[in-house]
């Protein structure tokens, strides 16, 4: 369904080229400051067209708030976003509307639905997340209050590592890379596959500083399920880690487990293999997850599919304004869609009051 | 919460060394033939003290149907399973209550329950699973009906990988691996890192087949989402990922779409790296993930903690009759999780009657 | 929170005095076919203004389609719908915002929240009924492919109770009564009541016609539970009963018992005390179930009340269009809560496919 | 389904003649006090055989707490309850197993699952009850812990009305009412119909005592909404009503509406037609509400009905041991789905901790 938590409840909805796509965001406590400004700021983030790495659709992804604030704050009703598709360009679309893009969901969609938008992909387009970084917009403004801080990085591209954590640099390249030499190779590698209508793949790596200890829930609400939930759930992710995560199936239990120590009398672990979750409960470590990102399925390059119309084989193209790495614009997503997971913990653990952030 | 699912839910109960386990499956239709054996296979495959590979704790797991069945088949109503605990030895948790286990629950529960049965990991042991087994066995035999079969087995341990998938060997070897050569390889390993009083970790690969295109619900409900929630859920999981998975993100987009051919007039693809799921929703293709379990955390050799009565750094030897590898008893819960999201998603897409099988 | 279904879910916004309210329908499946024009309808019967009866507010309640229709048919994605609010008039709020009007929820919702928008009642107003009379929209016209009809009307006002029941009736008087005698009378009333400052209370009585037998799910989820939750949850109502409802505290088990008999073959019953269920699940007989609708609160009469700003008891007459009569705006928000929970029903009872309508 | 609640979720199980029923009470938080005795003093309070005017079946109905409390106090964990099936007799379920008992929900069972138990009614039967009564025990020693006092009495039995609410009195008389004299009349209607082979039907009120002004949320999850799904869930419930209820339909504004005014400079409402609830929000004032039970479908007096295996008609008189006025039985019941209720909306408030009781 297109609904997503339990008492911070995010409900999205919109086609690529439909009217406007957008979010109802249920469950946030009143007495929160929020104004456009709030949203806008993250919506640009993931905004296409801020450089030759990512598709030059130009998106104003300008975000209207219809209800859940007054007076500058909000009121502990459902925030509903909207935001209107304004560059939409679906003649490209008509001419392979029965050809089943490979990579994409045409074929899933037309077989389950048997009528759908084709246009520009239409719900399974990418560009429905910009109405989940809308949402993630106001978790995150509501975990701020709490000291609480996401931050989403491209940990590789195409083999190419970043070696260097540095926050500071994410936003100052154009892939996203808290490491500027390793997101010089990065860019360049991009631009190579775009020349050649091809596309590339990447990790992302998400961390969530000043967790509390305490959040999530056993045995089916784990911290590890509904994060991964949230993440596998962003289009094109194929695979979600935790701490050491793979790295787990080679590493002994003796080097795996993290040793409980005391820092200014407080218990952490010595190392952080875990991830910040033990038991599918926040450790107070930082959360350290990582997401596997396809290469994108819209490419030039020519391939073999099927016309479903005909069903015969065809070549397809896919011409269009595509992003030749999805991974450059996909943190202000992970980001997003974490902070969403962690506030609802946050109001399910106690953490935060429910009904407002007034006394 | 200890419920998951939503037409079909299971409810699961119990502590490792409290008098139970137990699960209550909601949803099932009725009529289908059930009985206390069919549930009783699945468990008897995850249980332990099959080898020396395994722990050597002797649980009969007789499990018992209070509910639900009615002249052999299900009546639709909640089927009711309990598994009493009979072979518990608390003794060896008693000395150790205080201290923090490396790896373990010991420390989130504490600080979030303030209260905890610390005998066996109580709630956060993997005991809970044999009832999510019994969950599973329900499932796995509503969906054989419909010639859908789910296999799990173990891919890789401690970086030896399974070469060949040989369904038939599966069980014919203590570490569950479809290849006969690595799992003596396996076994080797395992029963070193035993004697050194450690353990090891590995990868269990899930593979779905016959499950019909169109399973899964866009944008939250994704058939990635679902199912890797499910599988980050079970104790020890820290990764999980589909198809190519983290593979894909050094391969091209040329390389990882999966071209759409025709197969007996029917549209499959040639290569399956998107593991049989597209757009959140099945292709018809196999589904192939991947998960990967951290060494058992309980292990015989010293490891640094805190005692939170004390706060005082101890040293602390788990002792008990630990699994050094808990992966080779992973499998059927990987298979009964899999088979409960997949039965949930055939009900919710209307290919199964959510009532009753009976004409 | 803001949500209401299972497999056909609403979402609601807005506030009375906000920019626009609206609803996401989540759900529906592909293949209806859809156009604003038969969401219009349903909200023009639900508009003010339509006579003296009524509030005079004029509301063009104009709704707009923005996402889930594709060429005239739903395609089974999130139907979001917007009706922009143009005829707000917040100047007589200003000066009592501090009062808390007798009968309305400012004092909950300020208790609760702290912060709130009082205009017009913000959340808590009735206007919010008009995105559920949307959504019911869609619900109707699904049922209706399955012959399912869902009729409500007004059975009593001030006493004043309908004696016959004409369905054609119901709209050709101001009352939605479908005895036109009792509506006359009920007319009356209401002008009197309203030339007074005051307002009156009366009865909705809601039938289902031509629901198949074997809705609704033991245990917590029988026809009369989500029913019952469905019309309890709009505003103003303070009771709902089925069938012979609070009648059957003076009945015998010999007299409420509906005896079986065969009809054309078919097992029906002779009576329909039980209103159409038994056990939770529908019988094949019509649903039947009445609401009481409490006078409207808003009265320029004078009440006592308190400022909470002060904490002084003050005086206070509610200005402003007020309905003398909420209750003849009702019917339209009956039928349209009661359309969706039976669609809801019918896709979880597997009556509807939950993905197409479409072969 | 088989489940309710968000935070505190009950999930029960078992039919009237199976092996055992049970609940499992999810989201009780940890640190609270609870031994088997308290729960056994809530299911006395609602077993059979206690007087005449009750079924004789004499259930022992001895709970067993198989999880979820270690060291006497509950660990955040699911609490799992068994009662075991002890006293019965499937005899003289055997003759009629074909037949359709008026009022009963073999018909519908019948129809929807196509396999039933038919003995005693299967999951159908008020036996099922016992499990709500069970998990509202927990629920009531949590609300006590805040000084939420739930009481529920017969308000009215075939006509005759409690006059005096004295608290003392209810479970003085056979017949759970709270006036001596109306008491006496009630049991004496109660006999005369058993003796004719009949039943009656009656009226519970339902009080909650000391509930914070703050509980409910907007739009769908009102206190009304919520209290009234949940006692409509119950066995032969048809109605349900809060404060003035179906008397605001002959009340203007002006007398329904509650004035507020300061008491101990506390604001208060006068009166309570509201029933403790406004905008779906509690104000603090007692919740009141009211629901309507029918007479007990299983009478002896001979009734019309259809076979439904050989489609003829037949006349059926239901043997066995059963409640002439079921209406008897229901005040604990009501007591404990309002307390599961209330005590939800207390953790969804943030008025209780929903992890633990404990500092």
């Amino acid at each position: 369904m297109n609904s997503f938590g339990t008492l911070l409840r995010i409900t999205t909805w919109g086609e690529s080229h439909g009217k406007a796509i957008g979010v109802v965001v249920d469950g946030c406590p009143a007495g929160l400051e929020l104004n456009e400004e709030d949203v806008q700021q993250e919506l640009d983030k993931r905004a296409p067209g801020q450089s030759e790495v990512m598709s030059p659709r130009k998106e104003a992804d300008k975000v209207e708030i219809l209800s859940g604030v007054f007076e500058g704050k909000t009121t502990g009703m459902p925030i509903s976003m909207t935001i209107y598709n304004k560059d939409a360009d679906s003649s490209k679309y008509e001419k392979i509307k029965h050809l089943l893009r490979p990579g994409h969901a045409d074929f899933t969609y037309q077989i389950k639905y048997k009528h759908r938008d084709y246009r520009g992909g239409g719900r399974s387009s990418a560009r429905e997340t910009a109405a989940r970084v809308a949402a993630g917009a106001i978790a995150k403004k509501l975990l701020a209050k709490y000291e609480i801080k996401i931050i989403a990085y491209v940990k590789e591209i195409a083999g190419i590592k970043a070696n260097k954590i540095n926050y500071n640099e994410i936003y100052k390249n154009n892939v996203r890379c808290p490491d500027k030499t390793a997101a010089k190779k990065m860019e360049k590698v991009i631009l190579k596959a775009k020349n050649e209508g091809d596309s590339v793949g990447g990790i992302c790596e998400i961390v969530a500083l000043n967790v509390p200890a305490g959040l999530g829930k056993p045995i089916y609400n784990k911290l590890e399920s509904d994060l991964g939930s949230a993440i596998l759930g962003i289009n094109a992710v194929k695979g979600v880690e935790f701490g050491a995560g793979f790295g787990l199936a080679n590493m002994k239990g003796s080097q795996s487990n993290d040793e409980f120590i005391l820092k200014n009398n407080k218990i952490v672990t010595k190392t952080n293999n875990h991830g910040g979750i033990l038991g599918g409960i926040s450790t107070g470590m930082p959360i350290v997850m990582r997401a596997v990102v396809k290469p994108a399925s819209s490419i030039l390059k020519k391939q073999k599919t099927i016309n479903y119309k005909t069903m015969k084989q065809e070549t397809i193209s896919v011409e269009g304004r595509h992003d030749p790495a999805t991974i450059v614009r996909f943190p202000p997503i992970a980001e997003a869609m974490t902070a969403i997971v962690l506030a609802d913990h946050m109001l399910m653990a106690g953490k935060i009051n429910p009904d407002t952030l007034l006394k």
